[in-house]
């Protein structure tokens, strides 16, 4: 199903097209030549869904085919339809990587006699090994000057280190996939509800992380705290939430040692507000900053290096 | 299916019944007037596979059908047997528990006429949360003379503190059930072989562990190593498996404080191998005994204290 949204149609105003290509989401933004965004649409034709060069073309033109632009646009697209099983595998640039770093790396893509290329992903060295990441690079380039430390959470929440309009380190927590694996398919998670908030449970496990380093033995704390009727079942999957949201965010800090300013939180209104609550609760200083916002800047960066735009 | 084991059939010199009854198994044991285990047989009807007391009692009974005793000797049992979604409950019993207090805490139970019953699970305090076993205090209790440190690896893992033949304290470490979600269910095992083990891969894992305590980011390393080709695939298991167990036993290590002495390592023999490997690695000292071994002494131990032999 596409979605529509945008204050106007793209159609002739339209200088670029970018897009947010994710395992899960496919959003398609209009640019106007002062790098606004006039139009997006988006349709559930994730990366994860598709396959083969055929399908992705198809997902795209469906969104692209109601006068978007008028045909001749340049598209720019990022994110997980760079990696190998997507429509068309992009290499990893390497760290430090600005605009020009993310523009010498495009990869041509073939597209209805369009000028059309996919950004690079990243890969360079965390604490222990070599790092990945797709997307989130281009969101780190659009947010405001000045910021120096990242997070975009998610299933894969990454921890980024910005300097002076590159990103220059970052690592992965895959703290989203984890929590949904032990609350839907583990039997830690057995008689859980689902769906269910609880601020107390969140800050519960928020806490509990920061005062009991022994994580795997917490973990099994949410299995035992049920069994006992230590706790409300409402309250565990939030406590859960918390314990891993916790932990990410304990880990990450010390990963970033002495560095300071405020976190730029990328993300969506709910798990941004969640992550807010977070760094909150541990003295982090932080802002947020909407997900599509901080990928069309960052995009938009990148189009002017490559000379896009 | 039922199998067979032990030098001679039961029959009239038998007893004692002892059952030891998992998630996934059912082991029967008829011991004779010395403590001695004279047969054995074995299903797995777990508690997982039954339902309420007739399949209970239908899947004693299949292995206790033909010939282990004369009919009328005593029954034990321990194990997930007893948890609220087993035969029947048997309240959990508290630390200290030693033989007495897990015979004072027997739940009697109806079968054929037969002295039987279910032998407590223990709760109690561990870091941060009241803990909880069915199964592990029983086999605990069955570890030879001066032994303090007692793991029981598995699904849940459990280590246990002894100290003049009572558990007083114990911590749950679910590395077992992690392992195998992450392997099987997540994307950070997609495109990784099954039923592979590399000592290579596992000692890196341990290594990993031990130098970066970053855990949640290190559980994404073994994604981002295959997506970089930065390890062979078939290492990577094996990999998974040693970030795990190494995190637990550093964690079981630090929780340990400055006791010491040897860590009697309950289990079976491939299981229990592993986690040698490691403990070697970490430098703590320890042996290993045969989990069906330790369980009998235990029972035998139960028995006595409660008057059933």
């Amino acid at each position: 199903m596409a979605v529509e949204t945008g204050a106007r149609r793209g159609d002739g105003g339209t200088v670029l097209i970018g897009v947010d290509w994710g395992s899960t989401h496919l959003r398609v933004h209009a640019f106007d030549a002062r790098g606004g965004v006039i139009a997006t649409r988006q349709s559930d034709r994730g990366m994860a869904v598709l396959a083969g060069a055929e399908e992705f073309a198809a997902a795209l033109d469906e969104l692209l085919s109601v006068d978007l632009d008028d045909g001749t646009a340049p598209i720019l697209l990022a994110g997980m339809v760079g990696a190998r099983s997507g429509w068309q595998e992009a290499p990893y640039a390497p760290l430090p990587a600005d605009a020009a770093t993310l523009a010498a790396g495009l990869q041509p893509l073939r597209f209805k006699q369009r000028r059309a290329a996919i950004v690079p992903g990243v890969s360079g060295p965390s604490d222990g090994f070599d790092d990945v990441m797709r997307g989130e690079e281009t969101q780190a380039l659009g947010v405001p000057p000045g910021t120096t430390r990242v997070v975009a959470p998610g299933t894969h929440s990454k921890w980024l280190q910005v300097q002076a309009g590159a990103v220059v380190g970052f690592s992965t927590y895959p703290t989203g996939e984890i929590y949904a694996l032990l609350l839907e398919r583990s039997l830690l998670g057995r008689g859980l509800p689902a769906n269910v908030w609880s601020e107390r449970g969140f800050l519960h496990g928020l806490d509990t992380a920061r005062e009991h380093p022994d994580w795997l033995h917490q973990l099994f704390g949410v299995r035992a705290r049920n069994v006992r009727d230590a706790a409300p079942a409402e309250e565990l999957p939030s406590f859960l939430s918390g314990l891993l949201i916790g932990y990410e965010c304990i880990g990450a800090k010390a990963a970033a040692g002495a560095a300071d300013g405020e976190v730029a939180i990328i993300g969506g209104a709910q798990l941004a507000a969640t992550y807010a609550l977070a760094l909150r609760r541990f003295g982090i200083a932080h802002y947020i900053i909407e997900g599509d916002t901080a990928f069309c800047r960052g995009l938009w960066r990148v189009a002017q290096a490559a000379g896009y735009v």
